[in-house]
């Protein structure tokens, strides 16, 4: 609980309207898109300058409150619950943005959300490539705080290769700058990278300056069909090595393309082992020559269909069959745990049939679907959080799933970051000593450790006895 | 000083013949490739495992002994001047690599040569696009630690983008693995691109996996002379908004021109404001697209001659004028300094004008080239380093450069790292809330501080009375 007198302190800040205390305000950031991750926090503040935030971190850091750093709340390791409570810091309203033309950047506040980037910059021949699923709700802020991915990571990057610089302030209120509009910097440790992808454990991100690219041209998407896994894994390795990257590679098996046929009616075959989804963009020379070539090395690896969209609107409804996968499992069953794992993508195929194998040796129904390309796919239970017997096997289950992960050379989250959720199974990925070495660096960042606390680190880790 | 005991104890970890203490070994390993910085090592050491380097840092640190990490020393920031003596570690005896083809990555040890790199993935079909100017002598460790940038840095990003995965010793002796052969990796702080560009600060890399894409097919250079420097950068700036990215795009002041031609006579008329040498690469309908609609824009913005390579070995030769301008450089003078600044593309014309301004200020000699599409300019000064009046001149020039580059939104070095040489400066930079954040950062990795003392940190430096 924080007390009267800070309440009014914090209050004196950003103004009565924007602290509250009120119990449809606490509960109403109680959560976030992850299940089964629940806690109140005693208080929920807006900042709409970097002042303010300095002020709130000084008054938070006086009294060891915990703060919690939240965009829309759109993440899925839980990482904006307040699972110690504490305070709630909402950036949606500090939303401004800046387009620098000549420099190609683009300079925003961490409320400004991803979809409002993509068209403001689209209007103008420029592109920002990241594009996680959520971005239609996601803040730009949590993007940087998560470094999301999405469909066009394999051949654009993520959140990462994106952010040229950083304002972000420190647990003591103070305030550092990193980067700017410079495509070289090394002036020493790379911060902004750090910063990027660290869940709001290091600091909040109060500003950042974005590498625009020339929009692509055209774009075209088409899909194959197969009965036999493996041969979507050979077009997928044989389209990379003749040097073809496609824009967005996606994968979905057999599970995923039966509720998303039962939810979205669009002509997928039930009866396939899996299905890719290919798009390209580029000059349209370019992407006409690549999809004849995907065209014929799929024929070539055993696709027993063939679908080009024949315009850019098709591919748009051809991608969005994989766009509404999360939303056509959500409908199966009450409770949706979607998991992220990526390994070398020589292993899609063998890490496919790990999780296979593990759902039927606990009994679960998993579907998996993701992007192919970067090896990183999504293994999705649906299953009900009212069913303790059916949790504690899912829980197994996905400790399994990254243990297989792990042994094929994989890591245990791609790009939903680690949060609560993940955070038993960090060091199984990154060894002790790293993690000490995370350990160190976040307490020289935070030394009393008020910022997102009990993420990414936990003081009860899953003992390697987890691991299959 | 190191003890006989401990002269044998390191003696026995690699053999009698890989641990030298003769006066050779010692002034060869005393110095790197930027002028005026010398100091002699206590030792030199050549490892062959990260088994040996785990010992070795292990005696280091068990008896506070500095350790310099080094490749073949051809960085411009001193950083491998053994500044605080101990040992020179030598890397080049680990220099196995691994391609896997199916992945497109290349595992290496860190004495593995830049130019090897390139020359044995080319071969494949596949790119490892970083390029730095001493690519044929540099090693791919040297490149890491200082986080190289190159001639394709804008179009493909530099080291630090090529970089999934690393091996590293601590100053403690223990090992940790980051990353892996995954293009999407979010578990905990990425310690990979905090390791690259840390100088060899923070831990010793023992080994690296690098991120490889399709060769592209073909390339084809062009060269523009302009009597004006305003419309040299306005076509830079042109040809960028219309969303062509050229693979190179280079820059070259009248004084770098004049000297370039004296050295190698191919023919650069010596009454040139400035020459663009610019590069594109792709598949050659796009090439051939793209240097058509330049050689329109350059004509547009007032350059005053074109030339269109006619063949890839004819643009190799025009490139060659540039690759060529240290060289060209270092023959007029007994000292060449190489400096490196980057401001935002946008204001590159007005950094030139700032250092020509600052050159005639301190009635100095100094010529400008560099990477015009990111900004990334290279202002030399030729001086003699047996000249007390004209040195100290020149770190009042060089101190005044930092600080306009500063003022115009750039940084104090874009691609050859602090070291010793830019270290007085960095805070001009970061601001000392950063800087503390860095050094606590180094704490974290390196208590004792034995890994490259002295480098990126230093104890006095330059206030910012010294700014402009």
């Amino acid at each position: 609980m924080i007390s009267p007198e800070i309440q009014a302190e914090l209050a004196a800040i950003v103004g009565e309207e924007q602290f509250r205390t009120d119990p449809e305000s606490r509960i109403s950031h109680s959560y976030d898109a992850t299940p089964m991750y629940q806690s109140l926090p005693d208080g929920v503040i807006y900042p709409t300058s970097t002042d303010e935030v300095q002020k709130i971190l000084r008054i938070a850091s006086k009294h060891s409150i915990p703060v919690v750093g939240r965009g829309s709340g759109s993440n899925l390791s839980a990482d904006t619950v307040p699972s110690k409570g504490g305070l709630v810091m909402v950036m949606t309203r500090m939303n401004r943005m800046e387009l620098d033309r000549e420099n190609h950047t683009l300079t925003v506040q961490p409320g400004v959300h991803t979809q409002r980037i993509h068209d403001t910059v689209e209007k103008e021949g420029l592109f920002y490539p990241p594009d996680p699923s959520s971005m239609a709700i996601s803040t730009i802020g949590g993007n940087i705080a998560e470094c999301s991915g999405g469909l066009r990571g394999l051949k654009y990057g993520t959140t990462k290769d994106y952010v040229l610089g950083l304002e972000a302030v420190l647990a003591s209120g103070e305030v550092i700058r990193t980067g700017g509009k410079l495509y070289k910097d090394v002036a020493g440790y790379d911060l902004t990278k750090l910063l990027v992808g660290s869940e709001g454990t290091l600091a909040i991100i109060t500003e950042a300056t974005l590498k625009l690219i020339p929009l692509p041209e055209s774009r075209r998407a088409m899909v194959a069909h197969y009965t036999d896994l493996d041969a979507a894994a050979r077009t997928v390795s044989r389209i990379l090595s003749e040097g073809i990257i496609p824009c967005t590679l996606e994968f979905m098996d057999q599970k995923t393309i039966q509720v998303v046929e039962e939810y979205a009616n669009i002509g997928l075959p039930k009866e396939m082992a899996a299905i890719l989804l290919i798009e390209q963009d580029g000059p349209p020379a370019i992407v006409e020559h690549d999809l004849r070539r995907i065209r014929e090395i799929c024929q070539e690896s055993g696709a027993t269909h063939l679908e080009v969209a024949q315009t850019e609107a098709e591919g748009t409804r051809v991608m969005a069959a994989r766009r509404n996968a999360l939303a056509a499992l959500a409908r199966l069953r009450p409770t949706l745990i979607l998991e992220d794992t990526t390994v070398p993508r020589s292993e899609i195929a063998s890490m496919v049939r790990e999780i296979n194998r593990i759902a039927d040796k606990y009994q679960l129904n998993i579907c998996t679907f993701g992007h192919a390309g970067d090896g990183n796919l999504h293994p999705t239970l649906l299953t009900d959080a009212r069913d303790p017997s059916e949790i504690e096997r899912a829980e197994q289950a996905f400790a399994d799933i990254f243990a297989a992960a792990i042994r094929l050379g994989g890591t245990i989250t791609g790009e939903h970051g680690v949060g609560l959720a993940k955070a038993p199974y960090l060091e199984w990925k990154t060894g002790r000593i790293a993690l000490d070495v995370m350990k160190g660096i976040k307490k020289v960042f935070d030394p009393q450790g008020i910022l997102n606390p009990g993420k990414i680190f936990t003081d009860t880790p899953r003992t390697e006895r987890g691991r299959d």
